[in-house]
């Protein structure tokens, strides 16, 4: 990707200062000729933004970002913040429709460094049919934060007749889950510690939305649920899911796709890839009859490739998931209980 | 204000862990029995809050709160972290709809400091008659933040028929403020500083919705524009509302009123008051047949007894703020240079 000039004279500011978050004149140069030279017109120069949606349901969702290092294969807390917001607009079922984008600065990042960081974010949301609208800039002392920290709020429109709930979880149910897990926090970890693998492992953000909007299309509408694995992995979310559904998950520990550098990196680091976070990856409970269509229409789609069948739901041990091996061994999967990874996101 | 007693049981887990923000166990604790017993049912476990406004404009606004010390006369970041978004919607003519709260801790903080800073926001989203309805929480090393910031972003339904820009500003139109400035700022850096004064200042911090209701019912919505001068001060906003009006701004300095103290901290501190930041304050530009009336409502709500028609709009010096002192001399005012105040909000 080719980066435009730092549109700031690295001269003339080369870091930022306290002042850049003072709201003076600073500051509002900082806005114009950094974040609105990046983020184009919709972003308001002013604290708020006025819009009208489509009548009907709305989904408003907001993440902090502050993983660490700011840059590693794949994405960058910029592009991550964009399509992290955006993801969980889709695991909602709505579109994108307008982020808000807060920045707390920490004094004495370098000002291109930021500027690769904002370019990034504003790539990530053409990348997704979104504008940024309206934002914030604050400044805190040196040891007093770490870079930068992004905070994306997400304001989307549910697609109508979409009511996605851990509730609306059915006995009989299929599990799918989108492609291989592991590959974010795997990159993360490999950047932040210095490690290079042979097969390079890059994070697998993207935005989500289009491929919802193939699967609901494919399902008319049937899915019941959806969840990106992100912070405590594909685990944590199965869990989350048996908990809120009050049923039980059976999964096949087969189907579940890893890929051989992600496995064998996580061999490496005493990770399970089953925990680790992903960034591009969905997974769908919907009636088990609707399952081949909504397999065959998330293969069709380049994030859904790998896709897969991973498993059922079960009215047996309500509120566990159940993982069997090739073997026809079981074991309980519980959800993360200690830090596996920090500021993987 | 009684604090229910917090909890978790401090002899737990008494501080924040890296791992509250790890996705797993610990941090779907911290979740249910802090975030969500304080921000009561609407908050959603879920990463996203799906909802149905009102048919019609909507407005959004985004404020990362990093304020030193968390705690001050009159507020904390928590109250502050709801009352500034708010504010923000109240400024496009908004009352505010639902508010997502994103929390960036640092290892280390308090569970207690954290149970405070959230009991105070869940009351100020009371105070405000908003609920809050999603947030996040990561936890960050302990030296790479700073206790806790806070993220707020608003969703606000506009009044129909009200648009509030500066290019709606008119040669003729009155200034009016709503009140004393200059307390927030004096307050924080008061108690950062370890400084008393005989006469206690405590922060402004309030609600602005009600009182910009009033205002605009009083004028039948024939506001120009509204501003609430924080960052950078009432002087800052006066330019910005001129530069973006391309109008000259007249104001009458003997008009803009500062609380004694306030006045007599600012002098022995070497800040000058019109610079320093408000958070229950605001800037109202309509037409000069409206100031009356205008007046009288704002007056007539406590948000605003001490409300002040402070200047008009001219055709001269086009973009500039000209302020006129009792014996007739005048000065220009500029907008704040360099950093007065760090971390004040």
């Amino acid at each position: 990707m080719s980066l435009p000039t730092c549109p700031i004279p690295l001269g003339d500011y080369p870091r930022v200062l306290l002042a850049h978050g003072g709201g003076g004149r600073l500051m509002h140069r900082l806005i114009d000729e950094l974040f609105l030279a990046a983020f184009g017109a919709p972003a308001t120069r002013h604290d708020g933004h006025v819009f009208t949606p489509p009548a009907g349901a709305l989904a408003v969702t907001t993440d902090s970002f502050v993983v660490r290092p700011l840059f590693f294969p794949g994405a960058d807390i910029g592009a991550l913040a964009v399509y992290g917001t955006v993801n969980d607009l889709a695991m909602c079922g709505a579109a994108p429709h307008a982020l808000a984008a807060a920045f707390v600065l920490e004094e004495g990042l370098a000002i291109e460094t930021l500027w690769r960081v904002v370019h990034s974010a504003a790539a990530a949301a053409r990348a997704a049919g979104v504008p940024i609208v309206t934002g914030d800039t604050k400044v805190v002392e040196r040891g007093k934060g770490d870079g930068v920290f992004i905070t994306t709020t997400g304001v989307g429109v549910v697609r109508p007749g979409v009511e996605l709930a851990p509730a609306h979880i059915r006995p009989g149910d299929a599990v799918l889950l989108s492609g291989e897990v592991g590959n974010h926090g795997v990159a993360v970890m490999a950047a932040r510690e210095g490690l290079t693998f042979t097969a390079p492992i890059e994070s697998d953000a993207a935005p989500l939305w289009p491929l919802v909007e193939v699967l609901l299309t494919a399902t008319g509408g049937a899915v019941h649920v959806l969840r990106d694995p992100t912070r405590g992995g594909l685990a944590t979310t199965l869990c989350e899911l048996a908990a809120g559904a009050e049923l039980g998950l059976e999964i096949d520990a087969a189907a579940v796709p890893v890929a051989a550098p992600v496995g064998a990196a996580c061999e490496l680091l005493g990770l399970d890839p089953w925990y680790v976070a992903n960034e591009g990856k969905l997974v769908a409970v919907l009636p088990g009859d609707h399952a081949p269509a909504a397999l065959a229409a998330l293969r069709g789609h380049p994030l859904g490739r790998d896709a897969a069948v991973i498993g059922t739901v079960t009215e047996a041990h309500p509120g566990r998931v159940v993982a069997r091996n090739a073997l026809g061994g079981t074991r309980v999967i519980e959800m993360l209980s200690g830090e596996q990874l920090p500021r993987i996101c």
